[in-house]
């Protein structure tokens, strides 16, 4: 696997979102220094973008504007940082480093971190309603339902209320698989269908994006499973072999590596489907940044086959 | 000091604001129980919902419809219920009960408290978005645009991160009373400001809410610190004495007793005043709850000077 993020948009493009990303969230105003030096380190150190790349893509190509687009897109990673912040904290994960750098609560302490955490939710919902505000009404209501629904209780956080609480509450392959979803399934969705939604795409085509996020989220998740299990640390950029030590649900782990590795084969059938059928029905370049991701996943999934072999033959 | 809150409101509105409280937070699709319990004990025991009341009074009585001022005044709220879930975690205040119960990071664990107040913020994000949604495009940007100023890291989490990172910084009286606005002005002028923004309040009206909300922010953390020395932690209903063990800045400790009692009765002079200027600007009884939360503050300050009497004369 490679450690990089997928490149999902031309240079020029890609440059503009990691623009936004770092300046769409001003410094000033901000008094206290470890709450600064936490959001000023978010900003400085982006990751993939996968998520702001895919918003911000396929925005614009369906007829949404260059800034409606970007403030959109940065939102949807605000939270994804967000919930990375936490995720790493001690009570959840407990992870020391993440992309390769020290968590924000091992560099700035747990308080700054979570009020920095805070305040990239805070921005995200005032990107979010600048975006979403010129549109119809009942887009608007739509809009801001979806981004309830993904990020609320019913949503991530019962998701990773869930993964946190796993151990304690079994093992079944079932319940990991619906654990993994609920986690991870949330801001893809809102990096797809909250765009679209926004671009009034219609009825059609957003329930196929919808179904896209579902298995894009679950294989993204077993190919998580793999890395955490096939990697070190240095090269997955964030602490290795962690989901045994507290009792994480594993797919992998759980259903043996050859069936979770054909379930991640499936599930990449199922969405060249979905992107056939989506390029059919709206043009195929409106959705260029949407097969580059299919493309990257298809790549780690090779990876993957090419480790399970080299395990097998051992 | 009287352990209850100030009812604002006369009973038939309250019990509104009260039911609105406990219902506009729908459990279902939860289903992780730590999770679900955190809300549910939220919901169960909403405090004296002040600043909910306050925003429902004042929205209705400038003309918003009970709908919308219901979700303004319960948003409102879900964000202050969140801020105190994270101010008592041990990286924070470290605090063990509010309310006389046990803070919900005792109760249900970090994990489950951190996710349960971030579904407080995303439910208090969606009831907001629908309570502003209605009205014309400029007054949606300029309540947008307060939500991001008050509760940004401009706002509310510097206050807070300043708080909490007090006795690194040292302990100048101009600091403290700084932070104390900080962390404690913004959900006041959320509470006030934004009812009125969107119900369509003119800005000489906004102008003395803004100070109004400053004033009683800064009159209220008084209140607090004196309670924080004065009161068992039976009476006050959470853990007392903190401030001193934690290095947090307490105002009476700083200016001495006296000084900060004479500040804290300018401070409702000038709050007098501004309701007076409201009154013959706006009719009275649009006014009222802002009115019965001056008299209580007034007799807060009333029982704190029999109590600084009484330790003088020991």
């Amino acid at each position: 696997m490679r450690s990089n993020g997928p490149r999902l948009l031309p240079a020029r493009e890609a440059y503009r979102v990691r623009q936004a990303f770092t300046t769409l969230l001003p410094l000033a105003g901000c008094r206290d220094g470890r709450l600064r030096a936490v959001v000023a380190d978010v900003l400085d150190h982006p990751g993939s973008l996968a998520r702001a790349q895919l918003a911000y893509g396929l925005g614009v190509r369906r007829g949404l504007p260059a800034e409606r687009a970007l403030k959109l897109a940065v939102a949807v990673e605000y939270f994804h940082s967000a919930s990375l912040i936490f995720d790493d904290m001690p009570s959840m994960d407990d992870a020391a480093e993440r992309r390769g750098r020290p968590c924000p609560h091992v560099a700035h302490g747990e308080a700054a971190a979570t009020l920095g955490a805070l305040g990239l939710i805070t921005r995200a919902y005032a990107l979010l309603w600048e975006a979403i505000d010129r549109g119809p009404l009942p887009r608007r209501s739509a809009a801001a339902a979806l981004v309830d629904e993904c990020l609320g209780i019913a949503g991530i956080l019962d998701g990773q209320a869930r993964d946190v609480h796993f151990h304690r509450a079994g093992t079944s392959l079932q319940e990991a698989a619906e654990v993994a979803m609920a986690k991870t399934v949330p801001l893809i969705r809102l990096a797809l269908v909250l765009p679209a939604l926004v671009a009034g795409v219609g009825p059609e085509a957003l329930n196929r994006l919808e179904r896209l996020a579902e298995a894009w989220g679950l294989a993204y998740q077993i190919l998580d499973d793999f890395k955490d299990r096939l990697l070190a640390s240095e090269e997955s950029g964030k602490t290795a072999g962690r989901d045994a030590g507290l009792g994480r649900p594993n797919l992998p782990d759980l259903a043996g590596p050859r069936p979770a590795f054909d379930r991640l084969e499936d599930l990449l059938s199922e969405t060249r489907r979905l992107l056939a059928a989506l390029a059919a029905d709206g043009g195929a370049e409106s959705w260029a940044p949407l097969d580059r991701l299919q493309g990257f996943l298809e790549a780690e999934v090779q990876d993957v086959a090419g480790r399970l072999a080299e395990r097998e033959a051992a």
